[in-house]
């Protein structure tokens, strides 16, 4: 998805908000803000946002001396998170439709995102979750919340590259990957998390920590933006990309990134800013379970 | 008020509606953002936001060459508006409190404001005015709704000057005016608008078409920032400022340009922005009815 114009506010308010989350002054909040507005004007647009959103925030980590300033809150998301774990797996216990309730918990879970809203209630984003039943029965077009489709190229698929999005949001991956094994252990699947901190992105060690460990094979993009732009990624990780029968892509990040590449590509998201919900032509706040296939028809 | 850094994200978007009202392609919408990227850096930020918004929509107009893009949405609010009027009358007749229904009137009318939403649905807004009962009675801080206060002053003013903020909301504007004239004929009411387009804010010709003429003198005040920042003011309209028993201060632009000037202010607004609610002290939505002085106690 190319940048619109729409995300040049958003990336000021982005940059304000990391800046803040580092706990640095006023003063230096401006002046990020002020090194922003230097180098926006020459960001080409047909790039993704997470190619300038990775930009930015290598400017507030340098302006700041801040290496991580999502450390605190992606801990929080982790844990609170995990926390419910068994909740989620009673819900799908309790769930005559085991798969479909794991993407949709899987999908729910996007919902764990910095990157759109400048402040998050944790606790309160996932207890809405846990209370969570029609959600995705209401989206009403049946092409952006594709199930049959998605079932099959899981059935068909035996290497899964399942590309994660934010931290805690991991333990609802988890949930589905699980899901995916239990029908048949012998899929190959492959959990990419991002190299370095992006905003509140999952890092190797929070796979770690959520057990994804046990289910699949953990590797980093070797990106570290917060989406998976294959012109930042390892060739280890393109090699993977390249050859994996679905691709599993978690999140609004993802979808920017990639909604333009060439796959077996299903995304899986919140539609959460009219930006994101435009391009792919739902209703902020939609569900969306969408092949890639679609995207190249309707999308850009 | 100063220009919070919350503020510039916000000017951007600000500017890139106004390029877009102003109909211009996506590439000179992008010349407008860069533009006001390369002047945000320099603007200080202990002026008020209306003083760096005007500056930018000076921008918009140069970069478009349209002189007022908002033409069209003003012209659509001030009939909107007057098509309810009778209703409002209605409302009004039916009130045990005239006066204090009135005032939520006024101040229920700034909600027609297209500084703060990038999309503002009128017919919609105007609709639940009409259903509005006890939104004013909700606010729980009575310094914020201080109409005891206000009451007296308007008992005691003889000179009361009006700031008007945005088209449409004359209408409601008139409504209060009104019934301060049907309690004291005698007063003398002078109601100021903005010497030339800004954004959506009411000009002359406007308060004319709204039937202001009939019971105050229209004024302008000389200045075409979104809020009536005092440096940009003319000598007329200021030596009229300094003399008036009392200020009726409407909207969010106008308490940014007006929270530090001296006077006996009140303010009338709706706290539409998280901005403006820290700086008051109350919630986004809230209905405020503030004098100056308690602004000089807790305010910035």
């Amino acid at each position: 998805m190319k940048t619109y114009l729409d995300c040049i506010p958003c990336l000021f308010r982005q940059a304000l908000e990391a800046a803040r989350m580092a706990g640095v002054s006023e003063e230096t909040q401006k002046k990020i803000l002020d090194k922003v507005a230097e180098i926006l004007p020459d960001f080409p647009l047909t790039s993704p946002p997470p190619e300038m959103a990775r930009i930015i925030h290598e400017v507030v980590k340098k302006y700041t001396g801040v290496e991580d300033p999502y450390a605190e809150v992606k801990k929080k998301s982790n844990n609170l998170a995990l926390s419910i774990y068994d909740k989620l797996k009673e819900k799908l216990q309790n769930s005559h439709q085991r798969l479909l309730t794991s993407i949709e918990l899987a999908i729910l879970g996007n919902i764990l995102d910095y990157g759109v809203k400048n402040s998050l209630d944790v606790d309160k984003e996932l207890e809405k979750i846990l209370v969570e039943e029609k959600r995705v029965i209401e989206t009403e077009n049946n092409a952006l919340f594709n199930y049959p489709q998605f079932q099959k190229a899981i059935d068909n698929a035996r290497t899964i590259l399942y590309l994660a999005d934010n931290a805690g949001e991991t333990v609802f991956d988890r949930i589905l990957i699980e899901e995916i094994k239990n029908m048949d252990n012998n899929k190959n699947i492959i959990y990419a998390v991002k190299e370095k901190p992006a905003i509140n992105d999952a890092l190797i060690e929070y796979a770690y920590f959520c057990g994804i460990d046990k289910l699949a094979k953990i590797i980093s993009s070797g990106s570290d933006a917060p989406g998976t732009v294959l012109s930042r990624c390892s060739k280890e990780f393109l090699k993977i990309f390249n050859k994996a029968d679905l691709i599993i892509s978690k999140g609004q990040g993802n979808y920017e990134a990639l909604s333009s590449a060439t796959g077996p590509i299903f995304f899986l998201l919140v539609a959460k800013c009219p930006v994101i919900a435009r391009d792919i032509g739902c209703r902020v706040g939609d569900i969306i379970l969408m092949s890639h296939t679609l995207n190249k028809k309707g999308g850009e």
